[in-house]
C-alpha cells in the first residue's frame, strides 16, 4: 500500500488530532508514524503523520481532509513518500559536502532527488556529472549577481525543486533571494553559532582558542548566519590543533550536520517557527 | 488546570488515535503533549498523552476512557501529573548514585516521591536522612536473602512504591522478586551492555584495553544484565588510563545514565515491549 | 618514594628536553610522566614531568634543577605531589558546582585542599561546614566592592591559596582584581563561548534556538567573558526544550566542564600561552 | 629541513629520555613533538618523536643512535616524515570505507601512500582505478584460501607495504597469517566490541535493543574481533531504528573510527604492548 506523509501546522488549539485522526480513519488510513508538537512561545500546533493507505494520488487525501483544516486555520500538504523531495545542491570549490550527499543519495539513505548541482566555479562538474546530476556553472560577480540569481530562480522552478542547499557555497545571496527562498534554503556554517559568524571561522576559533569547534545547519535569511538553526555537531580539539588541523577535522562535522539537516528537510520533518525549528526525529 | 499523563499500549491497529483523542475531546481536555510509537516487531501501539483538564481526579479520566480502551483490546492508566511517582532506592556503599538522584529530586529536576532507602550495610544512613528520607538497614546473607527480600516486598507495599531503584545496590536478586518486580526495577550496570557483565566491570574494560567506557540502565531480570536496556552513555579512556582511574570516570557516566532513566520512569516515559523498551524524549 | 611534578615553560630552543632530563638523571630519578608541547604561535616550549626521586624537599629539586633553568630562560617550579594545590571557591546561590567540586575532593577524584569558601550570600555555609570547609560571608555592594576585594586578597594570603575557583559566583570582579589573579582564578560560564557571553545565557541560547548547549571554563580576565578557554563541552537540546529545562540540563555540563578545569589546575596541566591554553592530559 | 618520526620502545629505566634527547642534541636535532609513556602493567616505555634536522636519510640517524638504543634494549626506528608509510586496502562489496579512506588521502588528510587494492569481489574495481589506485581481484573459497594468502603475502611484498587495512574485507583470516601480520593489520568491526561480535552485529545489537551503536577498529589477530583495540566511538540510537537503519547510522561511525585509526598507524602513532594499544595524540 502506498505510504503518504502528512504535515499540518495550525493556531494550537482543542481537538486537532481528533478531527485530522478521525480523517485519516474515515479514509481508512493507518497511521505508521506520528509525531507532535505544541509550541507555547508561538501557540503553534505542529503534526507530521505519516500513514499507509489504498490511495494512488496525495491530491485525492489533500482534497478529502480540505474541509478539516480549513476549520483548524491550518497549513497542510501530503506527499506520497515515493515521490521524493527535489533539492538543487549550489557549491563553490570545497567537495566534501557535495561527495557526502551525493554518496547519501546514492546508497538510499534518504529519499532525494538530486536533478541539478549549481556553482560559481567549474570544479566539480565532473563529481556531479559521475554521479549522474546535471552541473550548471553560474560564475557571479557584483555586477552579475542580479543575473546570476535570476537564473537560479529559473532553474529551480525549470527543475521543480522543493528546496536548495548550499554546500559550503561561498557566496553571499541577496535579500531578496533570500526571501523568495525562506524556508526552502538550507547552509551549513562551519562554526558552532553563534560563535564565529562570517569569514574564516576556523581561524577565528583557533585564535580564541576554543576546545571545541561545531558546524550549524541552518535556513538561509538575510541576516548572514543568522537564520534558524536545524542541526548543530561539534568535534574535540586541543592546543595541538592549528587552523588547518581544525578545516581537516571540521570536515567531518560539516558533512554529518548538513546531512542530518538534508534528510530531515527531504522527510518533511522540520517546521520552522518564526526564528526557531521543530525537527521531528 | 490540572495535567494528567495518560498511558496506553495495544496491539496494533487502525483508529488507536482518532478514538482516544476524540475521548479527549469530548471531556473537553487540551492535548499538551502527544508521543506514540507502533512497534513492527511486536505490533504493538504504544502512546502518552499529556493534556489539561479540568477534572480533579486520573479515576475520572480512567472510568470515562475505560470503554474505548476496552474496545481497543488496551492496557492504560492516567495520573495527575502532580501526584508524582514514588520511587524506593536500593543502594550499598558506593554513595554517587543516591546522592544525584536525591540532589535532582531536591532541586525539582524530576517529580518524584522518595520515601524511603534500603541498603544491605548501614554507611549511607546519614545520606538518607539528611535529605529527608527514610532509611531501612536491610542485611542480606545467603541465608537470610529470602526474608530479606520479603521484607522489602513489605516496605514496597508498605509505602505504594510505583518503582524500585537499584542505585549501585551490590546484592543480586532473586529470580522470584525480579518476577515480581517486573518493569519496576531499574539497575545501573557500570559497563556498556552487553559487554562486561557481572563483577568488575571496569577492570574487564582494562584488561580488554577499550577506548570507551559505558554505563547502561536496565529493567532487572533473573537474567544478570541481560534486562531490557532504557539508557546508555560512554566516556573516553586512553591507555594512560588504569582500572582506577575508568572507576572514577565512570562515575559521572553511571550518574548521568541512571538519572535519565529513572527520570523516564517517573514521567512514564517507558514502555516494556519483550525485550526491549520505548522510551519517549 | 616521593613523586614530584615539574612544570617549565621557556622559549623554544634546541636542548630543553636533553638538558632537563639530564638533570633529573643526575639527580637519580625516574621520570614517570612527561608531557610537552612547542607552541610555533608564541615560540614557546611548555614541559609537564611527573618523577620519583629519594629526595624530601621541593626546593631541594628546584635548587639542583636551576641552574639548567636558568641557562634555558626558564620559568619553573617543582611539587611533591602529595602536598596538594589549595583552591578558595567563590560561590552565590547556586550549588550544584560546589558540591560537585567538594564530593570529587571528599572522594579523592584530584588532589586538591580546599580550605575556604567565600560567598556574597550566606546560602551554602552550610554545604561548606558539613564539608569540613571553612566558609566567610562577604557581600558585596557596588561602594563595597573595593573593601570585599581587599578582603579576599587576605585571604588568598592568609590561607595561601594556589588558586580561586568562581563556582557560579555573581559578582564581576574589578579589573585590578582579575590583573592580581591572571591564570590563577577559574570560572564557569554557562554558555559554549564565545556564544552568549554575560546574563542569562540559557534564555539567549533559547531565543536562538540552538540545538546544543553548552559550558565554558575559563581563566578570569578583565574583559567579560573573554578569558583564555580550558574546557568545553556541550549537550543536545531540541524543541522541546525551555529556557528552564536548559538550565537543568546544563546543570551537568557546567558540573563536568568545571571539574575538568579544575582537576587540570589542581594537578599542574595547564600553561597559559597569551590567550590561550595548553592543557596535558 | 627535514622532518623525521623516531619511535622506540623499552624496558622501562631511568635515563630513556636523557639519552635519547641527548643523541638529538648531537646530531643537531630540534625536537617539534615528543610523546611519551611508561606502561606499568608491562613496564614498558614508548617513545614517539618528531623532530627537524640537517639530515637527508633516516639511516643515518638509525645509526648515530643505535649505539644508545642499543644499551636500553630498545627497538627502535626513524623515518623521514615526507617518505609516507605504504598501506594495502582489503576489501569486499562495501564501499564505505573505502571510499573515505581514499578521499582523505587524496585531500592530504594524512600521509599515506595507498598503492593496491585488494578485493575478493570485483566491484569496487573503478572506485580504485578512478582514484589513481591498482586493484587486484582475488577471489577466495576455502579451497583457494592458502593460495590467495600467499599471493596477498606477495603483494605484500612486492608492493614494500607496511600495513593491511581491512576496509570491511568480509572474509576471515587465516591464523597464520594474522600472526605474520601482528600490528600491521587493522579491520574495522561494526560494533562496540566486546560486544557483537561476529557476523551481523547491527541485527545482534538490534536484538539486544541497545541505545547506542559504535564500531571499533583492532589489530587483527587469530582470535575473531578479539584483537587489540585501537579507536572505538558510539552513535545513539533509538526504539525506532531498525537493524536497517542502524546499518546505515553506522556507517558514519565506521568510517571515522577507521580512519583515526588509519591515521593514526600511518603517522606512527600506535604501540602494541600485549594486548593493548598506546595511542598517541
Amino acid at each position: 500500500m502506498p505510504v503518504f506523509i502528512l504535515r499540518l501546522s495550525c493556531p494550537d488549539q482543542m481537538g486537532v488530532v481528533a478531527s485530522i485522526s478521525q480523517g485519516l480513519v474515515e479514509l481508512d488510513a493507518n497511521i505508521l508514524q506520528n509525531a507532535e508538537f505544541s509550541d507555547p512561545a508561538t501557540v503553534t500546533f505542529c503534526m507530521r503523520t505519516r500513514f499507509e493507505v489504498d490511495v494512488f494520488e496525495a491530491s485525492v487525501l489533500e482534497d478529502a481532509l480540505r474541509p478539516r483544516a480549513t476549520a483548524l486555520g491550518a497549513t497542510f500538504g501530503v506527499r506520497r513518500e515515493d515521490q521524493p523531495r527535489r533539492a538543487l545542491l549550489l557549491v563553490s570549490r570545497y567537495d566534501h559536502c557535495l561527495l557526502d550527499l551525493l554518496y547519501r543519495r546514492n546508497s538510499g539513505e534518504f529519499g532525494l532527488d538530486i536533478p541539478l548541482v549549481v556553482s560559481n566555479h567549474p570544479d566539480l562538474r565532473d563529481v556531479a556529472l559521475r554521479n549522474g546530476v546535471d552541473f550548471e556553472y553560474l560564475p557571479v560577480t557584483r555586477d552579475t549577481k542580479p543575473q546570476a540569481e535570476s537564473r537560479l530562480l529559473e532553474l529551480i522552478d525549470k527543475h521543480q525543486i522543493d528546496f536548495v542547499v548550499l554546500a559550503r557555497y561561498m557566496q553571499i545571496i541577496s535579500a531578496e533571494l533570500c526571501g523568495r527562498l525562506e524556508g526552502r534554503a538550507i547552509n551549513i556554517h562551519h562554526s558552532f553559532l553563534p560563535g564565529f559568524k562570517g569569514a574564516k571561522p576556523y581561524h577565528q576559533a583557533w585564535e580564541r582558542g576554543v576546545k571545541l569547534i561545531g558546524a550549524t545547519a541552518h535556513y538561509v535569511t538575510a541576516e548572514l548566519d543568522e537564520g534558524p538553526i536545524i542541526s548543530q555537531d561539534v568535534a574535540p580539539v586541543t592546543h595541538r590543533d592549528t587552523a588547518e588541523s581544525m578545516v581537516v577535522k571540521g570536515r567531518d562535522v560539516e558533512r554529518l550536520v548538513l546531512s542530518r539537516a538534508v534528510k530531515a528537510q527531504a522527510e518533511d520533518r522540520i517546521f520552522l517557527l518564526g526564528h526557531r525549528t521543530v525537527v521531528f526525529d
